[in-house]
């Protein structure tokens, strides 16, 4: 059941290029529909939002109204679990504590010539978070899209999430209540997300759009785009290990099939120099595969995108494939991982050393389980801070700095041919020009 | 001519509404063509670019090879008037210097419980930058695309550039020289996006494409997103200006002028409390408008967008409409600008002071000129150094600091169904759970 690729075969680049180039989402055709959706909520409002909640979601919006009131979202705070409460919190504070070392600074400062530069960060007006209904809507999720906007200071934050049939996991709405949020509407799809690009009679418009969500919200967000911000598009999850022969194959069996069991989809790849450990590995994910509770889901996902890349040399050769690969989440099972390191570009978060299973970094480790995948981590970084607010830049010149720069402005908005730019520079420096 | 709005009229808020909601760029429906484009370029490569290159270009690419030699650049600039080559000597100096304060520090830190978290910055492995022909073809916005990136450390840079019928701006070509760009291709529109985010025989794809262009690539920009990042598209561009009764009217209408000469579709606002200012600017407006280059081009962007809206209380109703209309830049002219600074939330750039004209920032400020267009600075920042690199999160747990953290991420895991998530905490915790 288990792809080994050996680096040492003639065909491996080939056979390493098709993993890394395979396209593991489908493709859903939905544009279509979605712009009508779209259209008819910028249209009709409210009236559209309840017509489509009564058709996907069998609710009736009319009678329970739009919102989800903040004494819902605490009665469900105080309903949960002593531990399921104290998971919570700990994942808060934590997730909290993280992501207050990545406000911004400001800067100002004058040059050599006496011009005076600088920028100026400012939170977002506004955030709607997208939260999705049923088995996929997870509490953790709440907490890592809501915990980094507040820290970067945005006054408003909304959050859709659908109710099929009336049904809410309480524990969202509780992590909602922990996070701070008051505004809730029980609304999703395509619906939603132009609910809150565009604003209802009830829904006031957001201006950035964040979260996770089937098809139809991912393209519904594109189609949006523009109007308000919005995150990255999210693509099936992703873990690459690498690991040394001292790694235990029954824990990184049970790493690779954590990434596997959150869809069929998903990718867990290993790369090792043993082939000891890659054989034991495959026989462990066989064994757990057997017992676990997401073992269908989990099989098919290691069947069809799982893999094991047996290499000659771990140090010289893992961090190109990691850095082609350039996985969601990379575990360093390894002794070497800190030497190993500064050779690695291309990852959305690393996970360093045998102890630290990737897990803990979805709930408690205080970084962001939004990353980015689909080798997006090439270009782009996961959720934080920076994402919830703007940077303005700033200049001022006096009489002085003005006319040490004005000759080289002058000159080169000529040369553009922007003699209106020419000017606006003259008047002040020469008089009429 | 003017268009002139009151506060203290009755229908104030509605006309103004109007005019932040208007939208000015002309959708374009070319999304089919560029689909079939992007496909053509995906499966023939080199081939397809020649033919579209004869097609739209005039220019037969087999004859002349993709590629301009960097001793071609070099000429450009060795060429070069001896004024021209020193205003991009500045302006190259002056933006680097600025950008280099822009570098993003790393973080590594051990909490409370021992965890070890951080994040690192990394340069992205390659950027290609579009540059369009003809006119619209600016040495002042290659600086601002390349020299970013060149400060974040991208080892690559990859610069596109159509020479309709072989013309090409010499200008360009040196400034590419001078920012440092040795890999240049004579290709444009879509069919350079698609050859920039798939490659072909002769060029290897990039990771991420920056750069203005026409709606066709625009377009393509959209679709080859998720394979490779893009910066943010660029609509036509805007000025509001901020101006007491000190103001000079001359000087006012100079700064709008110059921005409503790039395009029909600028925007150009002034917003005061001085009615003498404003028929006073409005006639400067009319009487620059007869004389200048590009009159035309102006006046039907003052006369189809331009607007000056007289308030009553300059610091108390000028940051409500600026952070409603969130232009892309913002000149304060006024005695109270630093005052009214903490107030202005959403802007892409704000040049401070009676002596600081946009154009100034335009070319040789030190900052971006590429900045948020369409009231995107409500969500968007303007180009930088951050934007041509990623941060990775790093975490890193001992035997002991994974033990305390086990409990609530096991929880958390169990509540969420995934119990693979909790498999992998406590094969390392519990034995064998």
């Amino acid at each position: 059941m288990t792809l080994f690729l050996r680096s040492t075969e003639p065909d491996f680049q080939q056979r390493f290029d098709a993993l890394v180039q395979g396209r593991r989402d489908q493709p859903h055709d939905v544009q279509d529909a979605v712009r009508s959706m779209i259209a008819a909520v910028r249209e009709r409002g409210d009236a559209a939002l309840i017509e489509f909640t009564e058709r996907f979601d069998h609710m009736n919006l009319a009678e329970t109204g739009l919102a989800i009131a903040p004494e819902e979202l605490e009665a469900a705070w105080n309903g949960l679990a002593p531990d399921l409460k104290a998971a919570l919190q700990t994942a808060y504070e934590r997730i909290e504590k993280h992501h207050r070392r990545q406000i911004p600074a400001d800067d100002r400062y004058a040059d050599a010539i006496g011009a005076e530069l600088g920028h100026r960060w400012t939170p977002l007006d506004s955030v709607g978070l997208y939260v999705p209904g049923g088995k996929a809507s997870y509490p953790s999720s709440v907490l890592m899209n809501a915990v980094p906007a507040k820290v970067a200071g945005v006054p408003r934050l909304v959050m859709v999430v659908p109710t099929p049939k009336g049904e809410v996991n309480p524990a969202v709405l509780a992590a909602a209540h922990l996070a701070g949020i008051r505004e809730v509407y029980r609304i999703g799809g395509a619906q939603a997300v132009a609910a809150l690009a565009y604003g209802t009679e009830t829904i006031k418009p957001v201006v950035k759009i964040v979260g996770p969500g089937n098809a139809w919200v991912a393209e519904a967000k594109r189609q949006v785009f523009g109007v308000v911000g919005i995150d990255m598009i999210a693509g099936p999850s992703e873990v690459v290990a690498v690991a040394d022969a001292k790694a235990d194959p029954v824990w990184l069996a049970a790493d690779l099939l954590a990434q596997a069991e959150h869809d069929e989809a998903a990718q867990s790849i290993l790369i090792t120099d043993s082939p000891a450990l890659a054989e034991a590995t495959a026989k462990a994910v066989d064994a757990q595969l057997a017992v676990m509770p997401r073992g269908v889901i989990a099989a098919k996902s290691w069947a069809d995108h799982g893999a094991v890349l047996l290499v000659s040399d771990l140090a010289k050769e893992a961090p190109a494939l990691v850095n082609a690969l350039a996985p969601e989440h990379l575990e360093l099972a390894c002794d070497e991982a800190e030497a190993m390191l500064p050779a690695i570009r291309n990852a959305g978060a690393i996970f360093i050393g045998h102890f630290t299973p990737e897990a803990v970094g979805d709930y408690v480790g205080g970084s962001n389980h939004v990353l980015p995948t689909s080798r997006a981590a090439r270009f782009s970084s996961g959720l934080g801070v920076l994402d919830y607010m703007k940077r303005t830049s700033l200049l001022k010149l006096s009489r002085e700095s003005l006319a040490l720069l004005a000759a080289p402005t002058m000159t080169l908005a000529e040369a553009e041919g922007l003699f209106g730019h020419r000017q606006s520079v003259a008047v002040r420096t020469n008089g009429s020009d």
